[in-house]
């Protein structure tokens, strides 16, 4: 088989990116290890930036999320038992958040490219890329019928964190920055309506919660819990418990409770490799870095990445010309290193480390009570959190 | 000896109280335990605030400030080989910062009180403070002629993190939050004319340096070592060559050499005690707190405490309300851990921490290229740079 970029990965990047080179004229497979049912359902982020959205819309994947989608004009900070409302649209010059589950949107990209889009083949598991100096790289992969090969002019790498690309790089050029934390999330999903209309990140003694939802009957909700910890360790009475302690405010709050569908920990862990790019294989989303997921940054990090790389593909199908493949890598680490510091504040400032000092807790409630009473600082804060600007040339511009 | 305010200490907090209670008719007496000239030659901070500036003026005490202070603009930042200029003014709303030698505001200070001030006694060392629960509190001190009794109405401890008065607290009542840092800072005084006409803060990975100033003749320099270094091991020609090295950008830059006529080794920690009172003492500046000196925040701290408590005082004595005084810790902390917590902020994002990974310097750098082309977090850091405004309501309003 031959195309002109082989993407490996039907995750939000994957399909993105094959939709964003359909429309540009640029040729392309996407090759999915799994199956349909599997990857419709993979549980992930909800929550999208003004940019991303902005971006699945010009994609022509925005016709349900136009629908169903609920936009957010802010978060909620608790801390000291006190609640403050971060007014985003008031603080950005009008961007605002979306709540979109991104399985949601995996369905929305593979319904469109099953109907008019460039193959997209499940089961198919890339077991090896090779070539990527030379000029026509390959991708090695296997189905139930056998071991097949595609030929390609570049190789997107779209399979995430544990996928076979992001350890394709050699170790020579390849460098990898790594940070792990010593807790995790315990995430649930609650047939409970939410119980504010934002999502609330809570500080507390006892450790950090948040409140979010998947609709205007799901809620979502996590608390912070050890990096070891058994999901067995909490019935669902320990959770409503926990959360309630966590979210105590003085004055008027209850958190609705509801039978928990789902329970599951996840881990906090930042990671970058440097560069995305070699030769013909170039990295996009969680294959080249990840986030923890405090900022909720991880799926909206993925589709910057992929606007940059439609973009320089097809720059490079109409002109022949590889500056902005080859401006790739460090186009987007600007903006992967601002998405990084911001979600490793936002993790450190909002969870309890089991070794931080009496100091260490006071400065979080400094930064936060500074946070909530400063213009600038909210600001600052408001605008890594809606999104900075996605372009070619970086965040900045 | 009768007074309404006994204060320890003739530092720049206590003779500054001592000129602002004088003003307002409340009577007091500094006791100082060392001599004038020892006291007129301590090296110290140099940097004020414009709010700080603006109080000496107020108390009379800026006339050779206003003819030799250095105002500056900002503050240049440099990393990745690059300069960074923050212009103040622009930022902050018209705020600046002055350079003006610790020396100096003490040196106006006892000229200022030997002419027509309370009585200022050198050599005059407080051995302990009782009564504090009482309604006569006594400050026992010693000097060459014997032992002595103070009998006030309140006690204003203002000598420093090493005084007795920091730690009169009973253990009860008292907690202390501290943090140390695994560097100091190795400072010179240096004949030479400064190299640039602003503070330089340089983040580099041999680690931080800071370019300063005394006087348009006279340059202090900074080099972060190890919290345990010898001074002998930093002869001249490896101080300069070190400089060169930690200040080195594309481009022109060249650091003006000269006789270097005095090196010492900074210890770098954070400190706060809480509350600021007991009973009817009263602590202000480095004896309630002190921050490491990156964010030059340690002297406008304590001028910052001293204009609440004497407000404070003066209200006690024309209206006999205890209400400011009774407020007087909470108002002066919110202030000192924003101070706390920028100084901290300053510190941790400049120096290179000896056990820091690869992934911690790509944030610090995260952190300065934000900073750097974020009007928000430009704005942010020149607001705790300049200084926020000093009021009785605490530093947001």
């Amino acid at each position: 088989m031959r195309t002109e970029v082989g993407i490996i990965g039907a995750g939000p990047a994957g399909l993105l990116l094959a939709r964003l080179l359909h429309r540009a004229g640029v040729s392309c497979v996407v090759l999915e290890s799994r199956d349909r049912a599997y990857t419709e359902q993979r549980q992930r982020a909800g929550m999208l930036e003004q940019g991303t959205v902005d971006v699945l819309r010009a994609a022509g994947a925005g016709e349900r999320l136009n629908r169903e989608a609920l936009e957010h004009d802010g978060i909620e900070l608790r801390f000291d038992r006190r609640s403050h409302r971060l007014d985003f649209p008031a603080l950005t010059g009008g961007r605002s958040v979306w709540i979109y589950a991104q399985t949601e949107i995996v369905k929305d990209l593979i319904g469109l490219q099953l109907k008019d889009g460039p193959p997209l083949v499940f089961g198919a598991e890339a077991v090896a890329v090779t070539g990527l100096d030379g000029r026509l790289p390959q991708v090695h992969y296997r189905d139930s019928a056998g071991e097949h090969t595609l030929t390609c002019d570049y190789i997107a790498g779209c399979d995430g964190h544990h996928g076979i690309t992001g350890s394709a790089l050699p170790a020579s050029v390849a460098r990898t920055f790594e940070r792990t934390y010593p807790y995790a999330w315990l995430g649930v999903l609650a047939d409970a309506p939410p119980s504010c209309e934002v999502l609330v990140y809570a500080h507390s003694p006892r450790g950090f919660a948040l409140h979010s939802m998947r609709s205007p009957t799901v809620s979502r909700l996590y608390l912070q819990v050890p990096a070891d910890t058994d999901v067995s360790a909490w019935p669902d009475d320990r959770i409503w418990d926990e959360l309630d302690a966590r979210f105590a405010v003085d004055g008027d709050w209850s958190l609705t409770r509801g039978p928990i569908t789902s329970k599951s920990v996840l881990p906090m862990r930042s990671s970058v490799t440097e560069p995305m790019r070699h030769g013909r294989l170039l990295l996009a989303g969680d294959a080249a870095h990840i986030v923890p997921p405090t900022g909720a940054k991880g799926l909206n990090l993925a589709v910057a990445d992929v606007v940059v790389l439609a973009e320089a593909l097809a720059d490079w199908k109409d002109s022949g010309s590889t500056a902005l493949l080859d401006a790739y890598s460090d186009t987007c680490l600007r903006r992967v290193w601002r998405a990084e510091h911001f979600s490793h504040f936002m993790t450190t400032t909002l969870h309890t480390d089991p070794g931080q000092s009496p100091f260490d807790s006071r400065l979080q409630l400094a930064q936060l009570d500074r946070v909530t009473t400063s213009r600038h600082a909210a600001a600052e804060l408001a605008d890594n959190y809606a999104g900075l600007p996605i372009s070619r040339q970086g965040p900045d511009h």
